[in-house]
């Protein structure tokens, strides 16, 4: 048998079912669907995905057979209709639409009034009236000429704005019929000084080129892009709608709009949407005049209105979700063109699952699954009022979600001064660097011209939930506090906005939005933990984060950086004098004085976990971090700290490394100064012991970092384990804790089963692992991630996305080895990609006890993780988050 | 049946044999061994090694039933000897010598002359005399007193002394008896006066505590250390042989003395060695009287000769291979105390082997497994003199061996300058960088402050058979063409010597001596090459290196890194224009300059190979290397090209990187630009047809670096494919060649089956692979990697030697999924580890078709290529390389 390229659909004849969605698109499946359900729709037939996917193999060929197919299907339509395509008598006129499985809205190509020309106008003028048929004849020439042509829109546009200009009218439905026709006969023109060709008037020609057209859209780069954005990968390209046309521009009591079942911005049930009198469906979505909302048709129409409604409701039962309708009326009578599942805000999102469960449409499960976890992120930050139109004079990285507005500081002093007098501000720099904590804890925004995802700006700002725009090239950092931002100045004091989420920089001050935690997000982030099968930790280096984590679920803290504790500036002199120390005696001393301080941190951080593991990670960055790199700086330094400006600068240049990432530390800082060790361990477990004996319930994880080899480990875990012994025995008590290890080296992953001996849990650093295992600096592959993400030849960018092929087999090498030394082995997630949401899912998959994320991805996380079980307990059923 | 612990040797009841080295140690199984052949072996028993293994495991503890068994042996021992260990009359004295499987000349103790004390010291005066017997006794005292007691050696050594100055004697053995009484006496004093306690006279005690003190000399620093450094790996422990002492100190017809059946510096087959009269074994070591030549003895006692010459021919005969001898001679008779296989130069096992051969002692496989491949190096390079006495002021890594003399520039220009007018200068640098590679070629050697063994230093001057220390830190090198060396100032011209194998730094000028190729080497090369089944090829990047690398048995080039072309003066600033371009078009102009030059570049060396296949490799490092970093030199660069110092300045900012060896080079760097690919395909493709137009048979391998996807290669390749045809068709001819990776990121090796469906070839880069595998920088990790291997968490530098556990288990990967997909891949290795032995045998068993290293260490590689095949062939016969 054949294969099958084009399905036909009809009130009485129906080949395409909507499960046939990755053959028919979205578009055509539901189609399909509809004309089975008895709804009006225009009949019509579509030609397969497959199609498309052969056609881009086979350098712009069509299979075999496909032009008979069609040819077959349209003869049926014809003969359906009564009508011929482009004929002088009767014409037929057809809409040729793309629709790929998953909705790419915009991004390829549809072109209506398909048939019409110089001989089949006038059969439409027999049946409808001159002006319509202009108006439809013209509509087409444009429509052509841009998509297949490709001729500029503002060419046409030009064309009709002077004839609107001459004859002093605003409106395209207050052209006169002669109006049109000078138009069509400008157009005409036009498309042949442009193409050389004339317009065609061969109907099958316009066909033929259309549908190669539409084909064709599926890889423009556009397309690809949206594509790589959205993480669409796997589709075979875009179906072809060939479907009859119905004409909302038949005068008065024609029109067409859009409707939603609910509302997409806040999930209440209501119905609603807009529509134009004597307007196809194209002009409702370009908004060329303002179109009417859905109640006055209710006023008008009644008939008309209560029939949409009915269709609506009878589609919402039938799909079990929220609507988004296209109709058209031709000359009173209702047409349906398209029905899919509607685009939401994260608040509606939830709305509307959750009304759905209570109205028994959907089980909780499907609820759970209905809302995107990244959509989230709205819920949990301010984001720019959608009311608001701006300029964006800058793009950079989307490095933490939320909006900001605030007046422009460079330094994190002048940023905490001000904050401090109560003035909002976006603190601009060329890049932030541990030092900086204080002052980007204080600006509202944080917005750097270089760094990555995972760069120091970045990963701070998540950890505060704060909106972070990072890696601008657009902007430029002079010295002497200015800057300029897409070539304009910019100086301290003018305001600016952020949009974290989509990495945009805009001047002046936009409308921000605050949402709340709402008992419906409450609500339905309790069915999403009844789901989750793996728990959820957060990355919180304070207690203040920790008590913010907690309110966002976390249970328990999978990683915390003490190195941030020795940026404090009450220490940082003292954890120098540590590094300055030449010999072990007085690094002790330094030691010795930092003791207590971390006491403090941990017993904080101990009391806001009270009840949940906490895991902390010693000591990690190569030392010179701690010092200054500029001579003006160490002079400074030296001179605060009574030291010899020459010896300073030698030691600081003996420290520095040619690649920092790949040097001295972690827990080769460790086994060099093991002393270092010592005191944190000390630290940790008299903090254990101290909120233990306030009656808290406290489990502290050691975490040894940067982890190559069997002995690394069991050479340092040695040393925790005497000293914690010792504590106990001069304490007279004891607590349990565990020791566990950081596995983020590719070597640690194949050495998995031996490190397992010794070590009681492992943490998968996955952003120190993507960097080993694929050699990309955080820091410097900012230069060659993005082409290489539009080129192809990654999917994502790796620290963004966990890669599941390469870094993943690591992972699971890693897990598989570890348990099969120790079956109990915790095993969890602390990289940045704990809190991405395809991420979340293959750790679901491949046994993790638990993820760890920032605390704002927290609820995030915790969704992704409820939607992995469901999914791995469905396997098979085939139940897939929607949007 | 208990365990047995204690082997006994006698002429007439021996328990052990040869083949129990590993119990029994080298010592204890050649007594064993030579007892039974019916040689005169003063009587004795053997403490396995188990033991040793044991009493550390357990904590010092003797395992259970040890002691009884000593005992029993003791009294065996006792019965046949008729002598009663520190018995008042005919008393029994023993040696108690360490001796592990593997031989550790010096590391482990040794006492000698035990059982005596005051009351036997009578009964030996009776039977040979005050004089020896208060001789041994304080021979006794010294020893026991050092090795057991742990008294300083001086202190013994400042009595005796004392006394022959009293006595104005110069010599022990003039000491008179009242002399020696009053030495044992104040040796006595000494003792009690140090330890408390007074020295033991009950003998049982002295042997206990010696035992233990020789199984605690295993786990000494310098016997850890030693091991660690010669890769001794897996042994057990010490044996402890107890042994019947005889005595050459009984006067003028007794003695001691070593001896070798060949010449262990040449390797003739001449029996010679050094003996002394009236003295004891260790005598002969301590170098405290000249001894006299093995002639002496033939002509002073020839029957004794004639039987110690017989005994050696019995010895080589029996052992098939050269011995090391020790005797002794007591009152005219002669016993053989120890024989071990010699150790000997690289000459004189080359000769050995050979000899042996002819002799019919040996095969010719055998002779290819009596040479260590490392020990070569001393066959291909200068050395200093082995006469020369000298004196270090500064140790640093061995990066390139050989020695060299000359004076000490600090800038390449004036090497070059000097070297010119013949002078011999070596290059005194921080570190190196590739534009110094001119004054590095004219320099005789380079020493260097920073840098591991795979820093630019260390490669290139291996790649040039130089001379080269580096990561010298005892050196620092001060502004103004000065250095400090261990503390002491040094200037331009003053005269220093190198030694590269040892990592030493030497004032002043040594005698070097030059090794020539001799036939014997040639000959051994050939039965090597016969036994081979891998290919050896070079890592060369001129036609200079690569016809070297032909006279060193290389068959092809396995790296031809194009970089190095790049750093030339006259090209340089062409590829700067190339970096500096803006557009395509400006970067493609430069690069139409390049052409031209890399066209030269390949065409000389595939003549050079002609007949076997090159593999080149695309541009590897970052752009920035291209760029000075300093203002200084970049005004100047600035000022030569006429472009503003501000452009270039902000340019050269932008390249820079925080962690280069994870950044934007590599196939990154081609992908970016593509057009450095297709110049670099079209020079290779065009010199590939010019000089196969000549006749020369050629076979360009084009290797992709830097390879983390699939989607990478395939890109690349595809670039490269395109010019090649382009190319052909241009030219109307076409020539074979092959396009292949190196594998070098962990995520190449677990993708390699994906890899393999583009690529030809695979090279592993095990630098880099090493250094990502681990997360190590090989310019940073030289501060803590000597640490880690001193603290036994790595058994070895793993840039210097493969790490077959982590990174071999990559490599696997790699070849397992890479022949996968394409069975015949074409698999080597291109790392530094390609001339390293063990890694070598690796490479062998894990089945690549070959290594490539530098050209002086393509005999290494072809002997450790061979020993492998031979290990591989006889798997469980046995053979194994000597020494």
């Amino acid at each position: 048998m054949p294969i099958k390229y084009v399905y036909f659909f009809s009130k009485d004849f129906t080949e395409g079912r909507k499960e046939l969605k990755e053959k028919l698109g979205g578009k055509g499946a539901n189609l399909a669907e509809m004309s089975s359900l008895g709804l009006p729709i225009p009949p019509g037939f579509t030609i397969t995905t497959e199609v498309c996917d052969l056609f881009h193999k086979n350098d712009y060929v069509y299979p075999e057979g496909l032009e008979e197919e069609v040819e077959e299907k349209l003869g049926r339509l014809e003969k359906l209709m009564g009508r011929k395509l482009g004929a002088a008598e009767n014409p037929l006129l057809v809409s040729v639409r793309s629709g790929a499985a998953v909705s790419m809205p915009g991004m390829m190509d549809t072109v209506l009034n398909l048939g019409i020309n110089d001989k089949s106008v006038q059969g439409m003028a027999k049946l409808w009236g001159e002006w319509s048929a202009y108006d439809t004849y013209r509509r087409f020439i444009q429509m052509f000429g841009e998509v297949v042509l490709g001729i500029k829109h503002e060419k046409f546009e030009h064309i009709l704005e002077q004839r609107k200009k001459k004859r002093n009218i605003e409106n395209d439905v207050d052209l006169e019929v002669a109006d049109l026709k000078e138009v069509v006969l400008q157009y005409k023109e036009l498309v042949k000084k442009e193409r050389r060709e004339g317009f065609p008037q061969d109907p099958k020609v316009q066909l033929w080129k259309t549908i190669e057209a539409v084909l064709r859209s599926w890889n423009t780069y556009r397309a690809i892009k949206y594509r790589e954005m959205n993480n669409i990968i796997g589709l075979m390209g875009t179906a072809v709608n060939i479907q009859a046309m119905v004409f909302g521009n038949l005068g008065d009591t024609s029109g067409s709009g859009v409707a939603f079942s609910r509302d997409a911005a806040n999930g209440e049930k209501v119905f609603y949407g807009e529509y134009l009198v004597n307007a196809q469906g194209e002009d409702v979505v370009a908004g060329i005049r303002t179109p009417k909302p859905l109640s006055r048709l209710e006023a008008q129409s009644p008939a008309i209105y209560k029939k949409l409604n009915s269709y609506k409701d009878l589609l919402e039962q039938h799909y079990r979700d929220m609507q988004d309708l296209e109709f058209t009326i031709q000359e009173g009578k209702l047409f349906i063109l398209q029905t899919r599942v509607g685009k939401r805000t994260a608040f509606a999102a939830i709305k509307v699952a959750l009304d759905m469960v209570e109205e028994g449409l959907i089980s909780k499960e499907e609820a759970v699954m209905r809302v995107a976890p990244d959509q989230l992120d709205q819920v949990l930050h301010p984001n720019i009022d959608p009311d608001e139109k701006y300029e964006v004079i800058g793009r950079g990285l989307p490095a933490s979600p939320g909006a900001a507005v605030g007046e422009i500081v460079f330094t994190p002093e002048k940023a905490e001064e001000l904050a401090l007098s109560g003035r909002k501000v976006i603190l601009v720099r060329k890049e932030t660097s541990p030092e900086d904590i204080g002052g980007m804890d204080a600006a509202e925004g944080i917005l750097t011209a270089t760094g990555g995802l995972t760069s120091h700006a970045a990963v701070v700002a998540r950890g505060m939930g704060k909106c972070c725009v990072c890696g601008c090239s657009d902007l430029i950092v002079n010295p002497g506090n200015t800057c300029t931002i897409g070539g304009q100045a910019y100086k301290e004091g003018d305001f600016i906005t952020l949009n974290g989420g989509e990495g945009e920089v805009i001047p002046g001050k936009l409308t921000l939005i605050m949402p709340e935690i709402s008992d419906d997000f409450e609500k339905f982030m309790h069915w999403v933990d009844q789901e989750r099968t793996i728990g959820i930790r957060t990355n919180a280096d304070t207690p203040k984060d920790s008590a913010n984590a907690r309110k966002f679920g976390a249970e328990g803290i999978g990683l915390c950086r003490t190195e941030h504790m020795f940026f404090d500036s009450e220490r940082i002199n003292t954890v120098r004098e540590m590094i300055l120390a030449k010999k072990k005696e007085e690094r002790k001393k330094a030691l010795n004085k930092l003791l207590p301080m971390q006491l403090e941190d941990f017993t904080g951080i101990f009391e806001a976990m009270d009840g949940f593991p906490v895991t902390i990670r010693l000591l990690d960055p190569p030392l010179h971090e701690f010092i200054p790199r500029e001579d003006e700086e160490l002079r400074e330094l030296a001179a605060d700290m009574g030291v010899d400006f020459g010896v300073l600068k030698a030691k600081a240049v003996q420290l520095r490394e040619q690649n920092p990432m790949l040097g001295h530390r972690g827990c080769r800082l460790a086994i060099t100064y093991p002393e270092i060790a010592e005191m944190q361990a000390e630290a940790i477990i008299r903090a254990a012991l101290r909120v233990k004996q306030k009656g808290i319930k406290v489990f502290p994880e050691i975490m040894i970092p940067l982890i190559g080899t069997e002995k690394e480990f069991e050479f340092l875990r040695d040393v925790i384990i005497k000293k914690a012994e010792e504590v106990f025995r001069k304490e007279g008590d004891g607590v349990e804790y565990m020791v566990g290890t950081m596995i983020e080296i590719p070597r640690a992953c194949l050495m998995a089963d031996r490190v397992a001996r010794h070590a009681e849990f492992f943490s998968f650093g996955t952003n120190d692992l993507t960097q080993m295992t694929f050699g990309y600096s955080r820091d410097d592959a900012g230069v060659f991630l993005p082409e290489y993400v539009e080129k192809g030849i990654l999917p994502h960018n790796p620290f963004q996305v966990l890669d599941q092929e390469g870094v993943g087999q690591l992972i699971k090498i890693g897990i598989e080895r570890g348990r099969k030394t120790r079956p109990d082995l915790k095993i969890g997630i602390c990289g940045e990609h704990g809190g991405e949401s395809s991420s979340v899912e293959f750790c679901c998959k491949i046994g993790m006890n638990y993820v760890s994320c920032s605390p704002y991805r927290v609820p995030i996380a915790r969704l992704a993780a409820a939607q992995a079980a469901i999914k791995n307990k469905k396997n098979g059923r085939g139940i897939d988050p929607v949007l």
